[in-house]
């Protein structure tokens, strides 16, 4: 048996499943603090003889290769959680090998590995939630340079006639500053789903989500793009951006599997388990490797 | 021996060079029409007994795996290279296996593998000439997707005050539209290299380089960024740039080799060559793939 933890801000998911990656158990619990919430999350696995153990995680997290505070939470706005090393906590706590990934890059392991999506190269999962995070798939990995992407923190142009600020702490107005959930409650003074389909927030949202995957088209050109989180669940929302990011794109530099953009920009299929399926994916993945590297 | 062309659009710089990446002979030719330019650049490395070829090629250039006409010129701006395919036409003429990839792609190659700029994992190319062109070194290889990256229409931040339209014909106010040699000529009424270094141009220019350049940072995060191209002749313009880009980042997500700056965001070291040095070390390296693999 493998382990898998979602940590989110709001709840940790936790599951058991195979080798073969099918999940077998499947429990929530609050996020508290950590002191609260990790005893229980170990007791949960303790049930269980796992072999290895996989997180995905919120953050920012600590991934640069050979860091002394490797798999550390950071600056998070979740201010008791910071310098948390939920990774090493459990590893502990359950005296198993245990890996760790950002919480949109399991979210992208999992729609690719279990989602349905047929044989994919390279995949980028977009999260539009409180924040805006995404992930690479990328041949078999989860892409990363000297520190896992921030991609939501990047520059897009204003929508006409936007004069909202900007809610991103750091950058003001990058796409999560304008379109993050957080951008929308402060634009409207309510959130997301207390918007009605045909509020003018939708097409404002759309211009800057356009911008963010027409970005991340001519930067990284994935074989397809998925966008989930919370904001994505407004019906009307993913059609617009559809729309916009064709006219954006404008047929330049446009290839096969972009131009059926309807099957190339899709919402994630396995909903709220996309990332605990990804982590239990990781935790097999990364037991498989040392197992072949022994002594690593 | 092995062969080496950078295709270029007012000239083609061809060499001849060691399996160890050392040049021994360089050539440019200027480039006129496909049926006039190639059968000199043939005729120059008859003269080799060559074991492959390199090509850096202008684009856009048709790099998609298995497509049918992989290594054809496609919608480039120079109308009578249009469906020329560079590389197929060398390789029949001189009866050598022959390997292509971007201009970029091997300015970015020629830099990592010759530039003197130490041991790297990722390196991120820029190029800021006629028009805006990016690369990506990664663990060995030039990043690719489903299609070559085209990097210089992202979108951005429009500066403040700036009003003028864009000038690239498919996106208008895209990165190239706003900060390529094209958009400054547009935009001041001459070229950059008649602008003097205290105009107003230069930190409208960064503004959108500095923009460019975080985008890139949260999407890749690579080891090292150098910004080459005519533009960046202007000895003023780096150091805006730099200036620039660490204000926009903000402190936020920002490890290691970015903090130091001046080491981070960097000129390219071999000048007119890193084309044609990355052009050679392909030929090499892709050569050297085949030989691993018979039949192939």
């Amino acid at each position: 048996m493998f382990g898998a933890v979602e940590a989110g801000g709001t709840k940790f998911v936790c599951a058991v499943g195979t080798e073969e990656g099918e999940l077998v158990d499947v429990r929530e619990l609050p996020t508290r603090a950590p002191g609260e919430t990790l005893p229980l999350v170990a007791d949960y696995f303790r049930a269980y003889d796992l072999q290895a153990l996989g997180v995905g995680s919120f953050g920012p997290v600590d991934l640069a290769k050979g860091s002394p505070t490797f798999g550390m939470l950071t600056s998070t706005p979740k201010l008791e959680w910071r310098g948390t090393n939920i990774c090493r906590t459990l590893a502990q706590e359950l005296g198993v090998p245990t890996f760790v990934l950002t919480d949109v890059g399991a979210a992208a392991l999992g729609e690719v590995m279990r989602g349905g999506h047929g044989h994919l190269e390279s995949c980028l999962y977009i999260t539009v939630g409180t924040g805006i995070g995404a992930a690479l798939f990328f041949h078999g990995e989860i892409f990363s340079g000297v520190a896992h992407p921030e991609m939501g923190h990047i520059a897009v142009r204003r929508a006409p006639n936007d004069t909202f600020q900007g809610a991103c702490p750091s950058h003001t107005d990058c796409l999560e500053g304008l379109a993050s959930g957080t951008a929308i409650r402060e634009r409207w003074g309510v959130p997301g789903d207390q918007l009605p389909v045909d509020h003018e927030a939708w097409p404002i949202e759309a211009h800057y989500l356009a911008d963010g995957v027409v970005n991340f088209i001519y930067t990284l050109y994935p074989e397809r793009m998925i966008l989930g989180g919370g904001i994505m669940r407004q019906p009307r929302l993913l059609g617009l951006v559809r729309e916009n990011v064709i006219q954006r794109l404008n047929g330049y530099h446009v290839p096969q599997p972009i131009t059926a953009i309807d099957e190339y920009l899709v919402l994630p299929r396995l909903g709220p388990l996309s990332g605990v399926y990804g982590a239990l994916d990781w935790a097999i993945r990364q037991y498989r490797r040392r197992l072949l590297v022994p002594g690593k």
